[in-house]
């Protein structure tokens, strides 16, 4: 069976796309990463997805992205509450961090490089965040045909590296299905932006709204 | 004038690139990168050219690309010492690091994103490096269009953003040349894979012995 890198937030989307991985048979290499970001709850709660998936190994990469502002997630600028999804439709949020899907699949490919793996997982999604310029598919498609240029096993045509996206046109509640069929423990996953001191989602930011609607679209409990 | 992220390794080269950005008019941002490269007198290098060119802000981006493991330059692998300029060109070389102009280049469009700048500057150099699969033009060039795909300028189709490649046809000679001409401090750059703890150049080296050729043939002094 073929090694595969995973890419993993901690939150629903990253643990369902890991699943997915799983149930193809994969051996699974999680990848996360501490960016700077204001919640690391959202590290524990990859930490403890990875271990409950019993991937093969797990890798926190320490990353400085923070040295460069322009995101609420790792600057001084305030997570936005309680939006409606018409709002969080318009435009691209301020959540939104600069080159973030390019860093972390770049990230991706170099681990994918040295355990000669041509398998990439990402939980983008094209749908629910449609203001994100890295989720798309045309963003995807680029990406894939840069990597195959960029690396040894490119160079010598031994292997082609695809990046497997199966989230990017499902909808949250369909992700949700997906992740329950696939024994996703939900409980152990993390989306909020903005978590109490404590590590408990805020219940108002885009994330806690998008995943709350997810769930109850869903029809199924989020726990 | 506009701004432009110009990638400063403190080698030869990415100095010289340095050099032709500010020739060329552009408010230079140096961006380099804390590794776990074996060599840290390389950082140092970076910092005084940054400074001799008086750029408008340097960072040096820690990231912990040793984690993967697999190049001579972060993990515990022997350096190549004396090989001749043909068993250089032979494959790729153990010094190469995965992904690494990759990564290099998807900090540098974070930083452009930020900025909103359309210019990055890198000074890969598709002759003497041959064997790194991401020094050549068609890498460059799959990495450049994903890269308009990636941001939110390029989202909403307000720029262009371009990545400059001055040096890439160029042979070491040249490369020189062009550095003398545009007065970049050669004795301020580095340019050793593996230098004594004193952080003077080992000579022996791939990159010792192709700037040693360069200058030679360039009839210049290395000073």
């Amino acid at each position: 069976m073929e090694n595969a890198i995973c890419l993993l937030s901690g939150g629903l989307d990253s643990a369902t796309c890991l699943a997915v991985a799983r149930r193809d048979g994969y051996h699974c290499y999680a990848l996360s990463f501490d960016y700077g970001q204001r919640h690391k709850t959202e590290l524990e709660a990859a930490a403890r997805v990875a271990a409950a998936f019993g991937v093969e190994r797990h890798i926190t990469a320490k990353i400085s992205l923070d040295a460069f502002g322009g995101s609420a997630l790792t600057a001084d600028i305030a997570v936005p509450k309680a939006r409606s999804i018409e709002e969080m439709g318009r435009g691209i949020p301020v959540t939104y961090v600069p080159a973030r899907n390019t860093i972390f699949l770049s990230f991706a490919l170099a681990w994918a490089e040295v355990l000669e793996s041509s398998h990439i997982f990402i939980g983008v999604n094209a749908l629910d965040y449609s203001g994100y310029p890295d989720c798309r598919p045309e963003f995807i498609a680029a990406y894939e045909k840069m990597a195959n240029l960029a690396t040894k096993a490119g160079l010598e045509g031994r292997t082609h590296l695809t990046i497997h996206t199966p989230l990017i046109h499902l909808s949250k509640a369909q992700i949700v299905r997906l992740g329950q069929e696939l024994g996703v423990p939900f409980g152990l996953t993390h989306s909020c932006y903005d978590p109490t001191p404590e590590g408990r989602p805020c219940g108002q930011c885009d994330a806690c709204l998008l995943r709350r609607k997810g769930f109850d679209e869903a029809g199924i409990e989020d726990r």
